[in-house]
């Protein structure tokens, strides 16, 4: 058996999208903007693609949602085109976000910063949020953009984006969120909620590598980032990509249609997995169970380096993540876990489980056996573990207050 | 029979192409990145896509080749990244291109200029093209950079890159060249070549959409686009996209592996197509036949209107273009036969027909009989054509220099 539990860094594209997706290769393959029926044969599908992606959203006609090739596009734009815009060319000089964002999203606030825009990088609290009153005590007259996570791509941990929305709309400031980890995990209504940009990726969600939108409420005006055609409005530029955003369109349909429903199937193995695992002794998860989304664990394992249990966990066909696979190559301590409060070995220690509506009943079965086989394994063997007796106190008291 | 003949727009996606991409949608989906099987079981495949590239384009280990969602991203990364480093963190304030360039240039050169760059727009001789000597006349010391394209996605023509990439070494000014329409159609030896920057898309070639790259000599430095995490030694962040960088590897493999017996086979058909529509009278095509990409025509026939010339192929099953497919949709005077010296009439008349490796010779045949018809259809209800006879001076003499 072979397990991947890894579907907050990348998902298995859904064969139906795969479906969806094929005629438009080598069938249907003119580019949308000829005049010639090989381009408009595409139209129909484009246009069921875009009414998918409205209907999965809510979006208003009103609002424009624009084809990027991935949420990190989306964020750059946003970022760089609202510091074009209201910094270089406006009266502002100033971006509030938090530490425990998406490298994107970071290291765009990092460029900018050397552009001499002022960026307020919020922590987050022991449920590894950031609360709404926390960002109001931020925002000041020359902040241009509130940028924060929908939900965390580590923890799973779903932040207050409508009551920010709210404080944003109040004080007049734009509001943007990387929804990655949110879009087709969890319900989000973007007419039920004040915001003015949304990123997202299609291939968290069983959609392919490579589109991604970003939602632009009321169409208000954004400078490209990519210039260009007069694609999309003259909004983002590049040949329209006809297979990739009917595999979108299918992709966020087949996420959103029955949500909750699947949402709830997908807890209840999530939370059997938790719970098996945390009948071990010295295990801490991040964040309540109801307050993250339905598919995400972080748990530390005191006296278990990460990459020894990844390590582990892939002999056993399993397929699992320190944290996110942007920076999984290096074999530093999870930001979130430090941001939260851990120690710097426990923050070493965390592993993310990440499961997908195609996570069965039996790969979660031999997870949990491989996995505490895994931890008896690594302890044995552990030299921190063994020295130390468990503790209850000082730096981790954060994490344990989620201690099962 | 349905005849595609506009494959400077896109291209069909290569069913080999397809089936190398398969596996890596619901198979080997993992993100590269991940430490785990499910990301490392990818490698291979990424490796050999790289390798391909690399072959392809004859580029030296030296140098980076790295994967972007499209060309039109790798011309506003150039643009908008020399601008950073050099402009604005330099002391240089100047960008010579060409009239000619695709709008994913025009347009961030004009976005440039709002930011205080100085751009000179270099027109095109008689021929379509700009003289290198022309170009060393405008380079001055505070140019940062040069982008002239190498095969004009209009006419086909082949511009002097080597002589311009002597000049701009002599000059020490960068050399950027958006290589779209040259990838997979003509040899580019970037080894033979001294040139710091070229874009490629490899729809171009029978890739899929939405995968492009930017070639980046002696792997200089240059500001990301896309900041983010450590993909591809951080110069362009997102999940790395297996399944179209092996679609692309593949494709370009695939078009260049014999590509002067290939784009001969397509000059045969493309001269005999051409030889038939100009054995028409008052009929002018643009640049001679052998400083021409092999599969492209741009051709004149006084007294028709392009866009109905346009939608007298698509009635029957042929599909061709104005020109470029991004401007497509409006009715605007072709803008190289402006830029040439064409008058506002016979720029109107203009129809590009670009063939591929796939173009049979039977579809040859059916397109030299519709289009004759064609023609004779419309210049039987022409009012312009009936009107006035056929004319050899004024503004249209640079246009029959070439004339059949």
């Amino acid at each position: 058996m072979q397990v991947y539990l890894d579907n907050n860094a990348t998902t298995m594209v859904d064969p139906l999208v795969v479906e969806a997706m094929m005629p438009f290769f080598s069938e249907l393959y003119g580019n949308p903007n000829s005049l010639h029926k090989f381009g408009t044969l595409t139209h129909p599908a484009l246009s069921k693609a875009i009414d998918q992606v409205y209907t999965a959203l809510n979006a208003s006609d009103k609002d424009d949602i624009v084809f990027t090739s991935c949420a990190t596009e989306s964020n750059n734009w946003v970022l760089q085109s609202v510091f074009t815009d209201h910094i270089v060319n406006g009266d502002k000089n100033h971006i509030v976000t938090t530490e425990v964002e998406h490298p994107s999203i970071l290291s765009t606030c990092k460029f900018l910063e050397e552009q001499g825009v002022k960026v307020t990088y919020l922590p987050v609290n022991d449920q590894g949020i950031v609360e709404a009153e926390t960002v109001r005590g931020f925002i000041t007259d020359k902040t241009a953009l509130v940028s924060i996570m929908w939900a965390s791509n580590e923890t799973g941990m779903i932040f207050p984006i409508a009551e920010i929305g709210e404080i944003c709309k109040e004080k007049g400031v734009l509001f943007h969120s990387d929804a990655v980890q949110a879009v087709g995990k969890i319900r989000v209504d973007l007419q039920a909620t004040h915001i003015d940009f949304v990123s997202m990726s299609a291939h968290k969600f069983h959609g392919p590598k490579g589109i991604g939108a970003l939602y632009i409420k009321d169409s208000q005006a954004l400078t490209p980032l990519l210039h260009g055609g007069e694609h999309m409005g003259g909004r983002r530029s590049g040949t329209l990509n006809v297979p990739l955003i009917v595999g979108m369109g299918k992709a966020i349909e087949l996420a959103t249609q029955d949500i909750e429903i699947t949402g709830a199937k997908i807890r209840e193995k999530r939370d059997r997995l938790e719970d098996a695992i945390c009948e071990l002794s010295d295990t801490f998860v991040i964040g309540d169970k109801w307050a993250r989304t339905p598919n995400t664990i972080l748990i530390s394992i005191r006296g278990v380096e990460g990459e020894g249990m990844l390590w582990d966990l892939n002999n056993g066909q399993i397929g699992a993540s320190t944290g996110s696979a942007c920076a999984s190559e290096d074999l530093e301590a999870n930001t979130v876990m430090l941001a939260i409060g851990a120690d710097n070995e426990l923050a070493h220690t965390g592993i993310r489980l990440s499961l997908s509506r195609f996570t069965t009943d039996e790969e979660v079965d031999y997870t949990i056996n491989h996995f505490k086989d895994a931890v008896a394994r690594l302890r044995n063997i552990s030299s921190s573990f063994a020295k130390q007796a468990p503790t209850k106190g000082g730096e981790v008291q954060e994490c344990e207050l989620h201690h099962h």
